[in-house]
């Protein structure tokens, strides 16, 4: 008998019809004799419904006391979700019960909208299981100091799932996704991409920070921490699929480095189209001069990512950046009216249709090349900067350089 | 500067746009210096959606266990609406914060579905009301000993308004619907029906536990127990109309008799067609023989209304009485199965397509011939029994015997 945490998304828990599979599922772990907590996201569609009612309210949305009225009103999907998904479970002929954040309780901070778990109170949920009975816990939300509901942002369901399997010291926590593993690439891109049995947890967290979307960032550096055993796997599949092959299938995340991923030097290509470049031209090379740019960007609370410094020539040197494009705007306006000004920089520009193609793999680590070989096979193909059309040619370019449609020798 | 609770149905928060609407009014009472308080219900048709939802999971919805979870999912609507009417009060520069039956909190007993309140905690809301917030809290739900939420059942935001105003000792209740207040009987029905700006207690009690649909017949014991000054009106006025005119309008719920009640010996007609007649005929009439037929219709759950037994004869006697229609068929076979063996009863009658009529007022009391006049005035229209058909034929006669669309004199 293990304990097991399940958590499904929100396609699988998009009908009614789906949750009666989700249920049927979750019961035969049980009839199997593992102790199950399941953590549902909110019905498919529903998160967006709730945050397009309050949009019409007001279209400014970003005071602390505006943020705290949305996660009000978004933590409800989820509470929708754990009862029905009670209720089928107790049609299935199971015991269950289902708990809100605040009735574990999940303990978070007060940053509402994107708060961070901070405790989970365990007890009540043993008391429930040590009964017999299934529970299900709402994804995505918590509780804050003063009593007032909050939300971990986007994503933040499999952050839940995997934080109460930390807290609850569980033997597996099942993610239940509409992929059915981790692949080498995104497969509508590269049809050759191939799932991996296995990833180490440091190139999930790379895969996930660099823009892939099987599982949010968050949720993976949870794992990280607690070396919560973390498996990726499809729902899908038959609910009635065998147990034993279930408990196999899909992208185990692993905390050991074993020979077989020392071979593999590239795991995965990761990419992302949300990113806009920004440029500050002709600006005199001084110590302090990415603090002068990139102080008041951090102030407006602009996340930076991929940041290079040309080299300088007669004192003045090229200074680019790339932000998510929803801040672009607000990024080149703050540029414009503040930091050109005092920096005496010659230009600005920007490109906002760009994107970022990245390598992942714990093996480069220990070999040399792996650069030339990317940007020798990008020139091959004739890219250079790589302009957002040609980035789906850039990735079946480096998938195939690569060999990552081939299995680990 | 008063203390005021408002408290909006459904209807009144049926789309964003309507939302906007009940924020103005709000913020114009605010604005006058009053200290508000809103419990508004779910957005119209969300609670029947959510209940579907899970109708759609299990038919049977009885136990316990499943009607805890009901109310985990049907208190959604609430939360939903308070959240979103706090934004909507924001955006018109009002400062406003919502909170749920849990985090008032709002203390019931722990029939799910039907839960009664046995605790407000007014603490954390009048430290909100100083620091000049216009509070919102969810009505139709509270929180039980063990920390589950628990539901009022149907209309229960009207007692949960009432009941918030009670522990808070508003100086007014206001309930905004959508009728103008409360009618000699209902308007669609009779064209004459007027509206009447004070209805005492008892009256109103009356009124609702006979099937007028204003109020929620808890809400009224609720308001008469702790005498809570309360006024039904409409919200479908503009929201700008002048504030004196609006406290004002509607129907005023009165505690004190004045003179112009008592001259008023009928104040009202109320009716209902979700009855049925269920008839136990030729049983002997011995002492002891109600009890032996109710006892168990009692013990099965099911509530009698009108009760008649008739003159016996020869020792036999018949005994009629009304149930929910709903509880007909279940009611039928009871009596059938166990009560007719054990009497010695003849045969079984039953009519689902019965209506009952009723009158209202306090001056009957000191008034004889209101039955006499009353059964007059059917017969003139050759009514005896009131089958469902000619029901609103019998109330137009009756508006009409009584002089019920003349203005009091």
């Amino acid at each position: 008998m293990a304990l097991i945490v399940h958590k499904y998304g929100g396609t699988s828990m998009g009908s009614t019809e789906r949750i009666r599979n989700v249920a049927k599922r979750v019961a035969k772990w049980a009839r199997a004799g593992h102790q199950m907590v399941v953590v549902p996201s909110a019905m498919s569609g529903e998160t967006n419904r709730l945050l397009g009612l309050a949009k019409e309210l007001s279209p400014d949305l970003t005071t602390p006391e505006l943020q705290r009225e949305l996660d009000m009103i978004a933590s409800t999907g989820e509470q929708v979700s754990v009862g029905l998904l009670a209720i089928a479970l107790q049609a299935e002929g199971m015991r269950s019960v289902s708990y809100t954040g605040w009735q574990v309780p999940i303990e978070t901070d007060s940053s509402f909208t994107k708060a961070r778990i901070q405790r989970i109170d365990d007890q009540r949920v043993r008391a429930d299981l040590a009964e017999g009975k299934v529970v299900i816990i709402t994804g995505f939300q918590g509780i804050d100091p003063d009593g007032h509901i909050t939300t971990l942002g986007r994503g933040g369901s499999d952050t839940s799932a995997v934080a109460v399997a930390a807290a609850m010291k569980a033997d597996e926590c099942l993610i239940f996704t509409d992929v059915d593993g981790v692949y080498t690439t995104d497969p509508r891109i590269v049809a050759e991409a191939r799932r991996l049995h296995t990833i180490s947890f440091e190139e999930m967290l790379e895969m996930a920070s660099l823009g892939s979307k099987v599982l949010q960032i968050r949720s993976v550096e949870f794992a990280g921490k607690y070396r919560v055993p973390m498996r990726v796997l499809s729902s899908f599949t038959p609910w009635d699929i065998a147990i034993d092959e279930e408990a196999k299938s899909g992208t185990l995340i692993t905390y050991e480095e074993d020979e077989k991923m020392e071979q593999a030097v590239v795991s995965g290509i990761a990419f992302n189209r949300d990113e806009a470049k920004v440029s500050v031209l002709g600006v005199p090379d001084k110590p302090g001069i990415a603090y002068q740019i990139l102080g008041p960007v951090a102030e407006a609370n602009i996340d930076v990512d991929v940041i290079i410094q040309n080299v300088s020539h007669e004192g003045k040197t090229d200074f680019s950046f790339t932000v998510h494009r929803n801040d672009y705007a607000r990024t080149m306006e703050l540029l414009k009216s503040t930091v050109i000004p005092k920096t005496g920089a010659a230009a600005l520009s920007g490109d906002t249709k760009i994107c970022k193609v990245s390598i992942v793999g714990i093996g480069m680590r220990s070999h040399v090349g792996v650069a030339s070989k990317m940007f020798a096979a990008l020139s091959e193909e004739g890219i250079n900067v790589i302009d957002e059309k040609y980035m789906e040619l850039a990735v079946r370019a480096l998938h195939k350089a690569f060999e990552m449609d081939l299995p680990p020798a």
